[in-house]
């Protein structure tokens, strides 16, 4: 169940509903199915990384930027052909959701997260940590990412950041 | 409380038994009070260490394979015995935790984690990072974990994996 | 929704206000926005950190200590003004939190963290894990950390941990 921010008024059914989206999210990512992650996202959406230090200074470059599900759909094709990378297994771990405010049309979320990497026969370590701030949309009666932009903490990333976050 | 898949009818006072069985066993292993872990398992259980690759590949070879609660005790004890690695704290994070399927004797429940080592007089570290695949039972009134296979991302895995995930 | 120990009664929108104020407390620190830290406390509170050698062998020896809220006003302001250390990002992440207790005045509770800072043109890495024992108080309405003690595995711990964990 997710929490609110003070003084939101923000029901559990739709705390439970915000959970639900999110925990379904992270197990896609976590068992590898990549191939579901578009259908977390609306039709027309935003999904953006960028480095805290462009983000912060609202410079608009950013290390990948789509702005259609169908965007994010080539996007897995390309990380499942590509071979300018070594194998390696991606984990995630996204700290406490807070609802922050429910406009008329979206809601805005915000967390922390970390990923790991583990390359073949190496030790597992940290790849990459920040914020995720995401707008969620109820799309027809399914709760949606209508954004999710991925602030890094780290300004150089590394190549593999194909995968999702 | 915990989140469910997309679809699943799970009440509410259920995904907040699971949350509390959830939490009690972090909190147990948080603290390094290792000999209560055996008591979150059902009599007979199975508690599994596996690679990632040999846990996709279908192969048997675990790191670390126990099908009793017995066995979950003579690990304890062993783990409080040996003297053949350095003292060290061992952190554990466990990601948001999806109820998966509600069957007829059990509920299968899978989440991300990841640990972390600290060696006397050395910073923390990563340790091991992976998923954990969960069948959680009723045993007569109690949530118990009748299985627990914990998937690892690395292959090679260091000797201090003695400490329960 | 915070989870209990079990056998403990702990009313849903208990439940429900404590998880709000972890992740409000999240999200400011999440943010970087340390002004607000210190209204998450009690105006006399206990906020200290120290190695889990020390914790656990009962000395009072701390890397921190501060005993009001004044105290911790002091501490952003001073981290806002030092320029001893090379700037960074710090991010946190919190894993499960038990109620363990509910006691007269105020309710007991833990957690595990795992930090990870970022320094300028460097990778992300860990930073400082450890275990929150917290005291919460509901103060004239609102909840309040009375204390929080944070016990960190590492026992050597770097000059950049002036953050607030």
């Amino acid at each position: 169940m997710i929490a609110a921010a003070s003084g939101l008024d923000a029901p559990l059914e739709l705390r439970a509903r915000l959970a639900d989206l999110y925990a379904a999210y992270d197990d896609a990512l976590g068992e590898g199915d990549y191939e579901r992650w578009p259908e977390f996202f609306t039709e027309a959406c935003v999904y953006k990384i960028i480095s805290r230090e462009n983000y912060d200074a609202g410079l608009p470059l950013a290390m990948l930027q789509a702005e259609s599900r169908g965007m994010l759909t080539d996007r897995v094709a390309a990380l499942r052909k590509t071979t300018l990378y070594a194998p390696r297994f991606v984990r995630r771990l996204v700290g406490s959701i807070v609802l922050r405010a429910i406009e008329a049309d979206s809601m805005r979320l915000s967390s922390s997260f970390a990923l790991f990497q583990t390359m073949l026969n190496e030790p597992s370590e940290v790849f990459l940590c920040g914020r995720l701030y995401d707008r969620v949309a109820d799309d027809a009666g399914t709760l949606r990412f209508a954004e999710r932009i991925c602030v890094t903490d780290a300004t150089l990333v590394p190549t593999s950041l194909i995968f999702p976050i």
